[in-house]
Formats: structure tokens, sequence, C-alpha cells
């Protein structure tokens, strides 16, 4: 690992997963922010937000990174925004670094603001190559740790074995799997 | 409802539930949250921690509720205290505010530092009375239903049925009544 690259680190790494109630996304900042925190060891916070805006049925969960603690939790400029409904991304791209990267699922994401967007079928591919799209985040997942480099591989396979229900192990390894492939060109 | 209740509320209530890793406090946080913020109608977050301090084995989910959107999403003065362990209690008793209320399993925590905490034993509760210690947090839940006022029944019921894993819903609903009861008399 470079210097830079950690120095980086040390400031701030803000990600949000965003979409529709019962897409997973909750869960999937779970995973994401134990495979961080605990197999990786730095700090992290998850964070959802519930009240008037989820009752319009937008869900979010964001997760902050960093090497130092996390005095103020809440995402103030967003590195990453996963956006899994055309109505998350139109309402969330704003929050977006100028360098931030945005990830949409093509299957609900027809068009996006930002020129550099990058489009997979995430639900398709759950659906597809898996057999149930309940999976489709567990798929964004595994693209964004080919995309983002913010977690590995090995943490995000052990946290999830470690939260999966029961009986869904080997479904959910199967998605992670799906999506780092499917990310392999970006 | 009188004004002075809504008045207080539209301050902040801020709850913490700790305890060890394995206990289901994040997801007791999760089933809090979502019944404040989508059926009581409230803006609610809810924050969890990793790193350095999660691998001593310490767990703790963090909820803040308000009438008004929430801006710092992280506990400043705590309203409510569950301690589910003794060295949850020990670390965390120190947030509360003068007027808080601190809750523990006195299953596994024999001493406290303040003198009116009140003291049940979820997770015997949860073994005896339901054969499973897994829903301690369940029972917990209840409790805090019937001690603090800031989530009806009704509304915690309908949460934990959206999130309960598939066939556990009827034990789930056991233990949420078990802690009711169980706080009847504070």
């Amino acid at each position: 690992m470079t210097s830079i690259k950690k120095d980086r680190m040390a400031e701030r790494y803000e990600i949000r997963l965003s979409g529709f109630g019962g897409q997973g996304l909750i869960f999937a900042g779970i995973v994401l922010a134990e495979a961080i925190g605990i197999y990786e060891g730095k700090y992290v916070t998850q964070t959802q937000s519930y009240g008037p805006e989820a009752r319009g049925g937008k869900s979010k969960a964001e997760i902050v990174v960093s090497d130092a603690p996390i005095l103020y939790p809440k995402a103030l400029g967003v590195d990453l925004l996963l956006a899994m409904s055309q109505n998350a991304c139109d309402t969330y791209f704003s929050d977006l670094k100028p360098s931030g990267k945005l990830i949409v699922d093509s299957t609900f994401v027809k068009e996006s603001p930002i020129t550099d967007t990058i489009f997979i079928p995430f639900t398709h591919i759950a659906r597809t190559q898996i057999g149930k799209t309940i999976v489709a985040n567990i798929v964004a997942l595994g693209s964004i740790c080919r995309i983002s480099n913010i977690v590995s591989r090995d943490s995000l396979q052990k946290a999830l074995v470690g939260l999966a229900p029961k009986g869904t192990k080997e479904v959910n390894l199967k998605a992670l799997n799906a999506g780092i492939k499917a990310a392999a060109k970006f």
C-alpha cells in the first residue's frame, strides 16, 4: 500500500447506498461496515435515517470510514454513491464530491445526470445468475469491492458469512462473486 | 398526550443499546428505529460504530429521535441506556443525562454505579420463558417500550414482524410481550 493511499484514507471516505425499501440496503450497509470496521480495523460508522422521507419508499444507508475516530457520522460529501432506483439517483447525485463515483443499478436507473456513471444491472444479474432478485444488494457490494478498493473481498466474505441468515450463506457468496466479476471491466 | 410531553420530544431523545457482540443489539436498534421512524412518523437516525472498540467484544447501537430533522445523529447525552453486559454498563453509564434512565440485564450486570438502575434479567427470561437466549434483545425492547413510552407496543410489533427472519415471528412476538410484562412493576 502506498503512503498516498494511506493519507487519503486518513481523511474520510463516505459511502451512501440508496434505492427503495425492500432492496436490503441497510443489510448491505451493515455488512460493508463490519467488513471494514471489524475485519480491516478502521473506524466506521453506519447510519440509517427514518422518518417522513422514508415513507416515500426511499431507503438509504450511510457508511463513513476513517483511520481516526469519527466525530460526525453523517455524510458531508459522498465519495461513492450506489443508486438502485431512478428516484435515489435523481435525489442524491448532487451530494457526490466532484471526484466521487456513481454506481447505478441499470435494471432500474435509465438516466444519470453524471457522465461517467457506472451502469451495472445488479438486479438483472441477481435474477439471471443467482435466481433470486433479493441478493441484488450483495451483487452491488461485490461491484463496490472491485471498483472502490475500500474493502477487500476477503473481509467482505467474512462479514457476509457472519451476518447472512441461516441457509443463505452460499447464495450470498455467489452473489458477491457475481458482483465482483460484473465490475471487472470498470 | 400532554403538550409537555410533546415539547420534550421536539428536542431530542437519545437511546443507546449496549452489550457484547452476538446479543443482537444492532438488530434491536433497527427494529426500534423503524418502529418510531416509520410507524410513528418521527425523525429517527440509527447508528452503529465499528473499529478498534468493537474488537474488545463491545457492541452498541444508538437511536436519536426527534420531531424535526436530525442534524447530528451521534448521541450527545443519553436519555435511555440499555446495558446488557457489565463492561457496557461500566463504560457507558457516564454518558447518561442526570435525568436519564439506566436499564440493565441483571443476568450479566451485577453492579451499577447509578442508584436508581432498573434491573431486569432479560437473558434469563429469554431462556426460561421463551427457550431461546438469542431473543433476550427483544425481551429488552419490550421492557424499553413499557418503561420509556417512546414507542407504542403496536409500532414495535409491526416493525418486528417486518424485520424478523422467516420462521421467527412468533418467538419474537412472545419475547416482546415477556419484556413488556417483566417491566410492569417499574
